[in-house]
């Protein structure tokens, strides 16, 4: 017997044929048709990703009878609603391999030390789409599109994000797929995903959820980032040629966004630095686009309100010919580790080596795409000028080679004066108490180039022993205990050798480091400068 | 104007009107409707795969005027016929970015030389495909596929391998998408590519052309082979319990391939090892799969003569509900990444750090996979026997973290006497003679883990120091100069502590290495074995 993935899928489709009419399933028979093609022990993907959520169908698989439908194996990007925890209260599901679970890892936590589930691992995406064609291929998955049609064609509209892999690895192993869509149409504005690739289609009773996670009110950033994003252009954009990047979350590098227009301009950099960018569509980056900074953005997935603004701007957005966004989280992330010279992104805590994590006691959140854009490529072979460059200061052996640009960029301390330089991460105690292979380290001490703090940079690539290296991370720790605990006299000798830059060696004059900088200081100022075409959700018109 | 790609790309599709019935283009209007549509200075990416290739399309870009088309910035996997080199010639195109041009690698060189042409950068795939979304996005592609329906829908069949990058890349950033397809038909077996990405479809006067690249008669394989690839099987994939992996192309891996059922399995190791596989359907795993040591096998492209065996067998490989493969090289080279535990490989040359390329003198043949799929992939976070064990033996900072095995495996001298182990890679002398940014190294000595030769197996894991590391390669590099420049009791000294370990060692019994090992010792065999379902492409056909 070589074909019993296909004589299986076979007897599946046959038992819930009498719940649908051709590929299409009526919102009020989606438990029964749940219930009728899965099979206890499965290993079922759920379309939860950074920002769509296949919540629908979430919600119906943890309304399922548990004596049905017991023991799956759940494989998911984000864990983001309840419904993606309860089914292991319930019984339903028994073990877990994810990316990231932000808003559930306190209870994910709670939920381990409880026994009530088992997790095989914790991924950055990309790696964990690379099992899905491994050892983690879906028998079933759940995922979520804009609309179909009568056919069971999919149009997965701007907000593409992990559907096409999801899909692919389902149905090319005899595998189930189900879509939840928020309406079935006569004719797509384009097909995203072939009914050939798809078994089954629900109109779910109201649209898919969605966050906008990569949106930043420009209101909140302080004249502390905005300093060290004049460092971060000055310091390290400009001095190596960064063009070809990413951006992690958070307000840091919005600052960034935000005073390239003005600062990176004022110092003649438009067309030198930030051209082509593997990026979420982030309002943050719409003055930039407008003062013709950008050539390209390739995106993981959309961003709320940002739909009108990318279909007018085209020449900078992927867009099908219907004019709407084309995103792909893996192709993104492809483009983020292999052609990206830089990843410039915030974390929680950083230890002596430059190892850095947003695990903290009591969250197991996961750390998304970080680990894999903020890792030194090995296979990469082509040159550029930042990655040489950083190449070279990094050599140590006989044979050269590139290198990229990995840059952690934190205040000393965080809100409720926690420190972000730490002598041992939270992550060994998190490792030992749930029970994992290795402490959930984001990114390697040896993967980061460069440390960047209210106080300066230091760059890691040109310190010669371990000590350097500490005292480096020590010598722009401000005041933490880590960075009290400096040795002044070699981190002076390390500012001597350009290894350590305060403001001042940079050449960049504090006194500019005020909001007046932002080319956008609100969100309003934002939906201006984008002609009225960026149209933030509700949460954030706050004018 | 922020939509100046999309009224381009309209202009460009009103020249071409007249020549096209819709979608449909008649194959004597092709180089007519490429000087249509192609613009003075274009990227554009021809489908040139490491097995299909774009034939008719390559041969009519190679037929327009040079006065109406030139300047052309090419972007391709694989440079294979002589017409990708001839658009050069002609002053059509001037520029190049690729990943492998194995039997055009002479002529590129001279070509070259003789400032012909420019390259851009050698690539491994992974990475090139990432640039078709950053900074090297095609503006016209011209692909290849099996069928396509009236509409312009595709079928690409088994032989998916790059289509879905390229057409995703292009049509979805305003570009235009050409495709070869051998026949335009009413239903297509299964839509791979929708037509709302593809612009016109030609049928082209024959089949597209396609190589055979992964099949290797056993009946080429040496007693030496046999010897290496027991101490693989004994000293590597048991050592570290291998059950995810990726092999090489050549005769050393297929002949692990081929003794899974013999020797393997009477180590009792089935189950155990080698079970999951990012790999082309070899031919010589056939033995392997029919006796039940493969669970799975995700491919890039597929194998010619294979197609039959691959529907019989779709427990075993990923295919679609037609019944045929579905390939995916993206796909396959991030699972290769990131969800194996192992790279094993041959190469040309060694040097005395561990460095290897594939790069001689005269030649730029680039290193397709290789580079990706050899690299320690440093953003992943899950853990597997195999790579925590590897990790710990790598260990010598405070961070514990797993490592990806990458197994070169060589005899010490190839053919005509010329060693594979050298002082200094000829990728010095090329980059030199090239001009390129660093020497086209193919693995870097710091991402390989272990070298297999007919002497022994080296882990240099487990050196500490690069004299320790110069030792362990030297004592495996057998009568080669390398090899005989050992400092004999530092590699006695290495051997005692198990960083060297020679057959003996390893409790191989070297008189069991013949070829009646082999679990199929010709082609024929390999038929016999698949139940007559492979049919080899007539050139292997030899009894």
């Amino acid at each position: 017997m070589w074909n019993k993935l296909a004589t299986n899928r076979a007897s599946r489709l046959e038992r819930a044929s009498p719940l649908a009419d051709g590929k299409v399933v009526k919102a009020d028979a989606i438990t029964a048709l749940l219930e009728a093609v899965i099979e206890p022990g499965d290993r079922l993907c759920i379309e939860g990703n950074n920002q769509k959520q296949a919540d629908f169908l979430a919600k119906a698989l943890a309304n399922v009878n548990p004596q049905v439908v017991h023991d799956l194996h759940i494989v998911q990007s984000v864990l983001a609603l309840p419904q993606h925890l309860d089914v292991f209260e319930k019984g339903i599901a028994s073990k877990l391999d994810f990316s990231f679970s932000g808003p559930q890892a306190a209870r994910l936590a709670r939920m381990l030390s409880a026994g009530q589930l088992k997790i095989g691992a914790i991924h950055t995406y990309l790696e964990l789409f690379g099992r899905y064609f491994t050892d983690l291929t879906p028998r079933i998955s759940l995922v979520c599109a804009q609309a179909a049609d009568r056919a069971g064609n999919l149009y997965t509209g701007g907000n593409t994000e992990d559907t096409p892999v999801i899909v692919e690895s389902t149905a090319f192993r005899q595998g189930i797929v189900i879509a939840q869509v928020n309406e079935i149409v006569d004719v797509l504005p384009r097909v995203d995903i072939p009914t050939d690739w798809v078994d089954f289609v629900v109109q779910s009773p109201k649209p898919h959820y969605i966050e906008p996670l990569f949106t930043r009110d420009p209101a909140q950033i302080s004249e502390i980032q905005v300093l060290m994003a004049m460092m971060a252009i000055k310091g390290i954009y400009a001095e190596y040629g960064v063009k070809r990047l990413n951006h992690g979350i958070g307000f840091d590098t919005a600052a960034i966004e935000l005073i390239l227009p003005t600062y990176a301009e004022s110092l003649g950099l438009k067309g030198k630095i930030a051209t082509h960018w593997a990026l979420n569509p982030h309002p943050a980056l719409i003055p930039a686009i407008e003062a013709g900074f950008v050539e390209s953005v390739h995106s993981f997935g959309s961003e709320l309100g940002m739909e009108d603004y990318i279909r007018a701007r085209s020449d900078v957005f992927f867009t099908g010919r219907d004019g709407s966004m084309r995103s792909n989280r893996a192709l993104s992330q492809t483009a983020g580790l292999y052609a990206c010279d830089m990843f410039i992104g915030s974390t929680l805590q950083i230890d002596l080596d430059g190892n850095s994590s947003t695990a903290t006691l009591g969250r197991i959140a996961g750390f998304g795409g970080a680990p894999n854009m903020g890792s030194d490529a090995r296979g990469r072979r082509h040159g550029s000028d930042a990655w040489l460059k950083a190449g070279q200061e990094a050599s140590t052996g006989s044979m050269p080679r590139g290198r990229k640009l990995v840059v952690q960029m934190v205040e000393t301390f965080r809100e409720h004066m926690a420190p972000a330089f730490v002598e041992k991460l939270d992550a060994w105690q998190l490792a030992e108490s749930a029970g994992l292979d290795l402490p959930p380290v984001m990114i390697y001490g040896d993967d980061v180039t460069h440390v960047l703090t209210e106080e300066g940079i230091a760059n890691l690539l040109l310190c010669r022993t371990p000590e350097e290296r500490e005292q480096a991370i020590r010598g722009v720790a401000g005041y933490t205990a880590v960075g009290l605990g400096r040795d002044k006299r070699m981190v002076e000798n390390l500012r001597d050798r350009g290894i350590i830059k305060r403001p001042a060696d940079l050449g960049v004059d504090v006194s500019l480091a005020t909001r007046d900088l932002l080319a956008a200081k609100s969100m309003k100022d934002l939906v201006r400068t984008s002609g009225g075409l960026y149209r933030p959700p509700a949460r954030f018109r706050n004018w």
